[in-house]
Parts: structure tokens; C-alpha cells; sequence
């Protein structure tokens, strides 16, 4: 498995931080699917930095090149394969790695796992940045959703212990009431979060957040039953995303503390169509869609690089070591990490959607 | 995918809860593994019906005959099979089910997919009773792993609001802490959760928990990057478990509400090994085992079929309907999931152990 | 990989032949498919042992029973399951096999592989007796074929010297021409090789085969690129087949000794469609369908058991060994393999059609 | 499936014969590993084109920029990817193809699978230049087998009717037999067989010849049983180089017109080691390596594109049309593909050790 996810799509992510590119190829998607560049490259720039302030102050170019699969302007049938070069890479800030391994960091298990053959420099294939190609492919999928009619938007829930106070509908949730700027729903959640931001990064430490993903438009039968479910096919990729520490679905952890008459989300007719009244199955049960909105929520931990001093160890001299990070690192990837969620989301449903089994007869 | 799972092992479940049988083939495990089928079967008994006077009192003999794979206690290579009979069905219950789906659970789903051709008897292939064939997996799993030094143990952490006010230490978790009649660590929680379920039954109604679940003795570096890492792994077989609706790792989702400099698990020496201070990542860091011990939590939803009635449609007649489900059924199944969740972590590590990358040479 | 096949639908294999029993799971099957018990037994009694005065005289019961994803007759969904149970095990032949392996046979490469542990009875799961489960589901897939308009045919092309003079047409294969009684097409070929045949087994020797297998009905357009063409597919599951050695497309290892202007089948129009005059391609251009009959063939090379004196080793002690293989063995396992190809074709044509991924657009 | 191959490492290949690059990336190599490039880019000069007066004279540099996954000089454990750059494309040659297909290519079945969405110049991804970046892959598997005694050589069986007279000894092969300058072992073979495809050429027309590929070195007990065997797992890469019609082992078709005394290989004991008088079973029984050789031979069916006036349809109005087909061909691809075969089987095998499960206890 490892850099590689799907099951009718291959998806093949590769690169390192500083290395000469990043990139994906994505295996198994038909042929005669338009893809839109500009609005490809509207959805990369949500991910890319240096669009905030408060954002790390290294500017990358997230521009695509596609080498292969896409002909003008419409999938072939091969695969797809594009990189992004990378431009501005600094590998001299990164040296000692190798014998300190930082905090939350995976420099220490990568030492282990590849024995100091391991890219460390600006954590190489561990790298936030892998999620640029990630965006490409879940970019692409999220267009030809979009195209039947299914919409996938993310929204942070909280930063820290600042909460959005306003929420989605989960049973109807208006994915337009999440803001362009800043991807939460209340103006004043927007600023309490960028001042949070401000505020973190001027102690030098870093901070976490939740987000909270809604797909709409599902077609109810979608997913295989075990190890096949939506749940299982997401939390595979999502998981991919570097610093997600938990991923639930509607209601969530907060099933374990209710009873069933709370949390069996009752059926009922609207406009012919069989719904729930609430939404805490998160629109899949028993593995599969009941044609309500698909929820989940993420948990994304505080980037480990901080400025603050912190203890690690040297590999080599097996003695304990004062570590303070250099470099310039985003104090909270929580808004960047919004359109990767969607991306991941985007590419899973595409992928069921392909290799979906439902039946086609009635008894 | 559906019910089929593993990367190095393949493991295959099938069976309806109705139906002649429940089983699972396992594929790719090596020759020469002795299996204990006495500790198998305490193991297996851990999961069945009708052990607790809370319990539904159907009395099922979870007895797996092994059809394949072992010859004299010894794996042979060859794929193992294994099923259980079904000797206590009763089919005549879920005849309404088709058209009046239960809140809660796949009934509405499955008619969806399977266009009324699907198993609805006992729920069919999304019952419960096939984790029973998971167990079978899972137990030897379990036995091949401890033959290793690695350990996996699982707690009740919550019922409702009922919390295991003891906990185990994340850094150095004892295992043995946890009860054997009932699966926590201190005496009154696990008094105070019967209780709980017991006043729940009386009610018709039914409730959910949270359970953890501990590796012990794992070596640095397993896992690979992105989507093949050791979270990705057992979040994709744990949602294979009916009613898992959250799946978290060390803080989980409580890293979203911390700092860097809180999360960031400090390096320190013992014994000549490297070790965390604190264990927040849970064990895993990039996706890859750092040598501490690896945990998660699990939310496992109440019960979707409860007494107290409920709000459906008939799906026939379009119209909405007052539904009281039959039947015996278990008021939380918590109790009963705790082994399952130990199952599908020790297939998810036994899988990872035949399938790791690491390197054998150093820089 | 190891006895697991598919990639929409999972198909996994287990037994050994003097096991308790041999079985199969099929997943992924979409839910509303009849199955036709009667036709299948007939196509499992085409493969059985014992049919033929010649064969084996071995009298195993091949009656499958079904443990999970049939309901009434038709697919539910969940995934199939069936075994057929050993009932004429003698497991006292085989005992020195471990030691003095039987040449051309799996034995000294599974005694290497598994140390010792394999099931060496019978073969194990080597034993052609493994072909019987990979007829449940061929078996099946067959029907589900023939639904869609889709018929599979084979043939013995040769049994050593002997050749079935009549031929199929490989532009227009009418399968009504192959005799139920001895799978060929002159009825002088059927009687000059069950001749061979016994003169063979009176020598205590046994014969070698060609099997061709013709897929009439399919439509162009099935089949991914490079390694997931409708070659890649049928040769890795027909090299499942014990004693095959060789699979080769259309013209196959002729095609290596023609010239570019007698291999290309040029094209016409027939009816309003496309058709080559001839097939050397077998139907197959670039790994996809073209419309025309898929045409393979299959070398199947001579049963390893004979009776004549073979040299073999002692591995424990290191020395050369004469050899009379004991036990009643078939002289040529040809005609009963002849359904067994169709099978495999079978599964791995109705796993391409699950998994094919033809656009639906017109530029 | 698709372009994507592999059980422990994958392989996706991408690119069109005309587009921007062709490419590979290769996951689930282990880190450490050096990859020496000079070496490299003489395995690669085998397969480029000009490299003789008879091919086709189209000039490209095959040269592969390494994107990821190696770093200076080794593998450093994250996707190794890797593209070459088209630098001659001529789109203009290859307009009508959509609509007049040439007999014997993929232009027909590309067309009705992805409706005229396809990249039809050069082949698009059916072209065998897509054979370059499996050559890349290959390339590197076969040093890393080097590394570890596993030797691969392949040479030309035959072209037309010009065989190769001199035999490699499928007991002990010679790989240092076969010739750098044309592989072939006799120097009179590769004289006859240049004037053979001279002649063809002059003549407009195209030849097809048989391949022979030779793996020693290899341990006993590789390979897994039914599905995952080595000649599965071969066959399955090697029908996806273009072109080839037939993959046979050993003894291959002729196994068919074999008794069993004949084909048998008996076994012996030289300097402690089992091995065998003969090797009709290509060094594989029941899937797995025996010690011996592993042999298989491969049909090349001859270049489709031919001067000579062929016949096609007009896919648009449905006639006969009479078709010349223009550009600069090779009249025959066989020695470019020796190399690309053996690639093919590097990565098989280099897969096959990786994800082997042999056991390590002895009974």
C-alpha cells in the first residue's frame, strides 16, 4: 500500500520536500472527463502558503504540470500523471535531523524505518507538502462529483478552544454559508481564530483544530459492507493527511455516550424522498449511504515544529538534548489542511462511486 | 474491498446471521504457526452471546470447525478456513424489515442496494455474529503476535456517562490492570456500568460506550507513509465493526484543542531505548510505529434495536409508521465489542508485521 | 496474492485435498443474480473424477453446499460461500512424500517452502482436487455470462500426438460443434484419443494436453491497459490451474514465425459492425476486446503420478532414490481440465465486466 | 488494475507516446538500496530506438529524470518516480487513425472504449515507447537482484523462420553465452537474422519472433500457491508489453505432447544441492521455485505498422477502405524487446521476493 490508495482508481502519490518535485499519478479514471484548470488551480491555492499572513512566509508555485492523461482539456484514458517542481527548497536548515529528531515529528521513525537513507531535509516524503498532489487528484475528482451533482465542503469547527458558534444543518447542510476568506461560518469565529493564530505563532509554539466535512447529493447504496464501508474508505485516506489524529463520523465519539432512542435518526417522507430526521449516522449505515449527507469530523494536531525549547535525544550519543527549531513553519496548518480534507474526501467518493457493486434489479 | 481485508494477509469474511453459516478465510499467513484452539476458544467466548445476564439470552455455541490451513495445530501455509454453524435461527421475526426499515441500523441501506434480494433475516451480513468470524482471525492473530512480545489488550473506557475513573498509563500501560469479568480497570466502574445497562434494558432502550485499546511490545518502523501507515490500517478493519462511528489515536480528537508544546511528545532515554515522555501520538508518528505503545479509542454507537417505539416509513406505501422492534436483543454491546476491537487490531499489526518495508542496512 | 483472484470481485480458494474440505468465498457479486443449482451441478460433474472408465477411479461426491450468499436461488449480496466436503480421503499413501518428493510434482518445492508443516496428503493444496471450488464460482459465473449473451466453450485441441483434426472457425466458433460426451469436435478424434489415453495408463504412464477455449459474445471496448488487459487477467488465473504451461492469445507462439501482412486481421463491415476477417489477435488488441471471439489456448502438461520407476532423493538423508509412485492416479487429467478452464475464463471475463471502466461519452 | 502492477512494490506506469513525458513511479522499495545510473542507462540503451541501422530511425533520448525516491545514489524508502521527457513528437502523422484503424493495433479498441477521447498520435498510451519507463523500473529491480546472485538474460529464440541454433542449457544456463551486439548465442544467427529483417523491411512488411528468458540464482520455495505463483505473477507483467501473444515455461506448449516420463524432471543431488536432470518445468512446480532456472518464452507477434496496403473501415461511414500506413516503423521489434522482457521479469521476481511468506521454522 503505502503511498498508494483506491480500489478502481490508483492513486500513486510521490516526492519529497525538497526534492526535484512532487507528484501523483491516478490510474482508472474513464475517459472523456473535462477537467477545468483554472478552477483546479483556485482549489491548490486554498492549500497553498503564503496566502495568509499568518501563514508560513515561504512562497511555493503549486502549479501543475500534467504529463500525461489529460488531452485538451479532457481525461483519455490513461493515467494521469502530474508534478509540481519544486522551487524553493533550502536544504541546509534541515542537517541535524538525522541525530534530533523533533518532537511530533516523523524524522525519528523514519531513522529507524530507513536506516539514515531517509530524504530529512524539510521532512521529505513526510512532508505537508505531499498534499499539493494530493489536492491535484482530489481537485479533479471533486470537479467530476460536482458534475453529478455531489458537493463536498469542509469547514474548521474549532481552533484550539475556539469554536465556530454557528453550525451546518447536518440534515441540510448549506455548504455556501462557509466563508471564502477563512473556511468557518461565523465572521466573528473567522477573526477570534486568525487572532489565535496571531497570538500562537508570537509565543513560538503552534496549535490544533477540528474540521468538518459534509458531502452532499450522495445517491443512497454507495459502499460494500466490513472493510469496504464509506467510513473504512475514508479513514483509510484521510488518515493519509499528515497530523490527523481522529476521524469520526456524525455523531462521533459522542455516540458513546448516548442512547438509542437519542441517536437512532428516525425515517420520515420529504418530497417522496426517504430521509432522517437528524443526521447523527453521518449518512452511513451499515457501511453505506442512506442518501443523507455524509459527515465527518477530523482532528488535526498542532504542528510539532515549534520555536519553543523542547526536549529530544541524540540518536547517536544516546544522551538527552535541548532542541529548539529553526525555520519557518506555520503555527496552525488547520485552515491550509481544509481543502486537503475535502481533496481526501473527494477521491474516496470517486472512487466508490467507480467501483460501487449496487444492484440493478428489484425483487 | 467489501469484506475482504488485508495487504500481505487476505482476510475474507462471510455469512448471514440466518444463514447455514458464519466464516472467514485467511490467505498469506506462513507455514508452521501453532495455533492454541483452547485459548481460541476463552478468546472467542469473550465475544459470544448470552455470557452476561445483560446479554440477549440467545445461546449460540461460537465453535469454529477449521475446514482448511492447520494440520495438526500447526498453520500448513495453505489459506485457512474456518466456520461456525448456525444452529439458533429464527428467521420468522425480520419478515417486516424490507419495508419498514429500523432506525438505526443497515435495514433501509441494504434494501437500497441489494434491491430486496438481500439476507434480512437477523440483519443479515451486517449482523453483529459476523465479527464472530473475525474473532477467529483475530485470535490467532493475537497468539502469533504474543508469541512475539506483543500485546493487545482493550478496556471499556465509558458507558454513557459512566466513566472507568481508573486509566491505564499511556507510556507504560499494563495490560493484566484490566479486569477479566468485566473489562475495565477499576471495580466500581465495571459494577456501576452493569448497572447502568441494566436500568437501560428495564427502560426498552439501549446505550453506547467508548473502548480503548492498547499494543504493547511493537518495534519501531512499521508502517508505511500516507496511506499505508499503521492508523490507516486499523481505522480501515476497526470500521469494519458494526456500530463504530469514531476511531482515534493517543489524544485523538483532543489534539485539535492543544498546543505544540502541550502534544509534542518529548524524547528521552531509558534503558538505552528511546522513549516519550508523554504518549499523545499514540504510538505512531508518520504514519510508522515509534516503539511506545500504540492506542486508540474506539466510539461504538448504542444498539439500534430498542423496544421504545420509533418513527420509520414503509418504503412500500411511502408513508410514515410507528415501529416496536421484536426480538432479543442486546441493550450494549459494548461488553461484547471489546474483544472484537482486539481481533481487528491484532489482524491489522499481524498484516503490517508480513507486509513492513524496513530497511536492514544503515548509512 | 496467493489463492485469492480479482480485482472487482475477490475470489479466494482453500482446502487440501484430504482436508476436511474444500471451498470457496466469492466477493463482490452484485445482489439479484439467479444460480441455476441443477446447470452447475452438471458443469461440476464435467470436471468430477470418475466420470470416464479411464479416470481416476476415485469416487468423490463433488455436491457443493452453499453457506452464505445465496437466498431462494439468488445472489443476496453478501459474499458466496461453499464447500464440498472430502469424503474418500486416504491420507496413509502419502506419507513419505516429504522425504522422497514425487518429480514434476509441488512436493519438494512446498517441503523447501513450508518446512515441513504442508498437508503433503494428496497433494495438499496442490491437488487438482483444488479445481473443484474454482467450479463453484466459474460455474456461476458461467450463468451470469450466458445472461448477458456471453458463451465460453472449450476443447481438447491434442492429447500427445493425437490432434482433433476438425477445427473451431476463430472468426465465427459455433460451440454446439464440441460433443458433450468427449470434449472435441470429430468424433474420430474423441475415439482415437480415449485410446491413447488407455494405452498410456496400461503403460503406467501418463499424457499431456492442449485445451483451447473460445469466448463468443463479448463486446468490444473490456480490458484496461498494459497490465490489466484481458491477456494479463486470463493468464493469471488459468496459470492457477495445476500442469498448465503455457497460455498463449489467438495466433499465440505461431504468431512469432509470421510476417506483419498474414497476422494483422484486417477489417470489415458485417451487419453494421466492425469484424476482422481474421483473428490471429484472438480477439484482443492492445489488452481490449474487439469484438471478436477471445481464443487461448493452454498446454497442459502430463500428470506427474506414474507408476513407471522415477529417480527422486531422500532429503534427509541426501542420496539418490528410486521411485514408484503409489495410489490410483488419472493417465491425463486433459478432458476433466477442459471445465476448468472455462471456469477460470469465466471468472476472470465477469470480474473484467465488473471492473471495466469504458467511457459512456462520444467526442 | 490497469497500469498498475504489483503485490509488495507497485508499479504504475503513465505517459502517451506523443504527450509531454512517459514515466513510472515504483512504491514499497526498501530504503538503502543503490541504484548506480551509468549502469542503468546502458540497460536502457538496449530497448531506445536508432540504436541499429534496421530500426526505426526516430532519435530519442532516453534519458529518465529522477523525481523522487533516490537520493544520492540510493533509495531512500519514499516513491521512487522517474520520467523521460518526449522530445519528437510529430502529432501531424497520426490524425486519421480515429477513424481508419489500423489492423492489428489498439486504434479500433481505444476507440470504442474511450469514444474518441484517446491520445491516438504515436499510440497514445498503447505506443511501446510506454515500454521505456517499465525498463527504468526493471532496470533497477535487476541490480538489485544482482545484488543478491539473481541473474536475468534473455535472447532472441527466433525471427520468422531464423532460429537461433545454439541453445542455452536450461540446466546450467550460460547468460555470458548470449551476444552484447545482437542476443542471440550464434554469431551466424545474428548475421541470418539482420538479413532477414533487412529483407523485410525492403519489402514493406513486418516479422514476429519468440524470446527466451532465463532467471538464475534464485532460492527454492518462491512464489505462492494458485494465483500468486511465479508463472502467474509473470505472465501477468509480460503480456503487458505489447505485442507478445503467448507466455509459455518450460517445456511449455510442447508439455502437451509429452508423456510423463519424458517430462518428469528427475531429481539428483550436485555438491549437496537438489537439483534436476532436466528442467521442463521452467524451475517451477506448483507455482513456486524449485532452485532451478526459471525459463519462459515469449511470442512477438510482428509490428502492425506496415507499408504494405492493408485493409481497414471507415469507422465514421462504415466502409472498406484500403489503408497505407505512413511513418518510419520498425519492421521488427523483436530485439528492442529482449531487454524489456527481461525488465518485465526483474520486477516480477524482485515483487515475488519481497512479499514471499516462506516459513523460516522447520518441522
Amino acid at each position: 500500500m503505502s503511498s498508494t490508495y483506491g480500489e478502481s482508481l490508483k492513486l500513486s502519490i510521490f516526492g519529497q520536500s525538497h526534492g526535484p518535485a512532487v507528484g501523483m499519478t491516478l490510474d482508472g479514471i474513464p475517459a472523456g472527463l473535462p477537467v477545468d484548470f483554472e478552477k483546479l488551480q483556485d482549489f491548490l491555492n486554498r492549500r497553498a502558503p503564503g496566502q495568509h499572513h499568518w501563514s508560513t512566509p515561504r512562497r511555493e508555485e503549486d502549479r501543475p504540470e500534467f504529463l500525461a492523461g489529460i488531452v485538451d482539456g479532457y481525461t483519455c484514458g490513461a493515467p494521469i500523471a502530474a508534478v509540481i517542481h519544486n522551487i524553493n527548497t533550502r536544504s541546509g536548515d534541515y542537517d541535524n535531523l538525522k541525530d534530533l529528531p523533533r518532537p511530533g515529528h516523523a524524522d525519528f521513525t523514519a531513522q529507524i524505518k530507513y536506516g539514515g537513507f531517509q530524504d530529512s531535509a524539510g521532512g521529505g516524503h513526510f512532508s505537508g507538502r505531499l498534499t499539493a498532489p494530493l489536492c491535484i487528484a482530489g481537485g479533479m475528482c471533486k470537479q467530476w462529483l460536482e458534475e453529478m451533482g455531489i458537493l463536498i465542503g469542509a469547514r474548521i469547527v474549532s481552533i484550539g478552544d475556539v469554536q465556530d458558534e454557528s453550525e451546518l444543518n447536518p440534515v441540510e447542510p448549506q455548504l455556501d454559508q462557509i466563508r471564502k476568506d477563512f473556511p468557518v461560518i461565523s465572521e466573528e469565529a473567522a477573526e477570534q481564530m486568525c487572532r489565535k493564530i496571531d497570538e500562537v505563532r508570537a509565543a513560538g509554539n503552534s496549535i490544533g483544530g477540528m474540521i468538518e466535512c459534509c458531502i452532499t447529493g450522495l445517491p443512497a447504496g454507495l459502499g460494500e459492507p466490513m472493510f469496504g464501508g464509506v467510513e473504512n474508505r475514508i479513514a483509510q485516506i484521510v488518515y493519509g493527511i499528515p497530523a490527523v489524529k481522529s476521524v469520526e463520523f456524525g455523531a462521533g465519539h459522542l455516540s458513546g455516550s448516548m442512547m438509542g432512542s437519542q441517536c437512532n435518526d428516525a425515517y420520515t417522507i420529504v418530497d417522496g424522498q426517504v430521509r432522517t430526521l437528524t443526521n447523527h449516522a453521518g449518512g452511513i449505515l451499515g457501511g453505506i449511504t442512506n442518501g443523507m449527507p455524509v459527515i465527518f469530523r477530523v482532528a488535526v494536531k498542532p504542528t510539532p515544529s515549534i520555536v519553543k525549547p523542547q526536549q529530544t535525544v541524540s540518536l547517536e550519543n544516546q544522551t538527552v538534548y535541548p532542541l529548539v527549531v529553526q525555520g519557518r513553519h506555520d503555527p496552525c496548518i488547520v485552515p491550509r489542511a481544509v481543502p486537503v480534507v475535502e481533496a481526501a474526501a473527494a477521491i474516496a467518493m470517486y472512487d466508490l462511486l467507480l467501483s460501487n457493486t449496487q444492484t440493478t434489479r428489484r425483487k
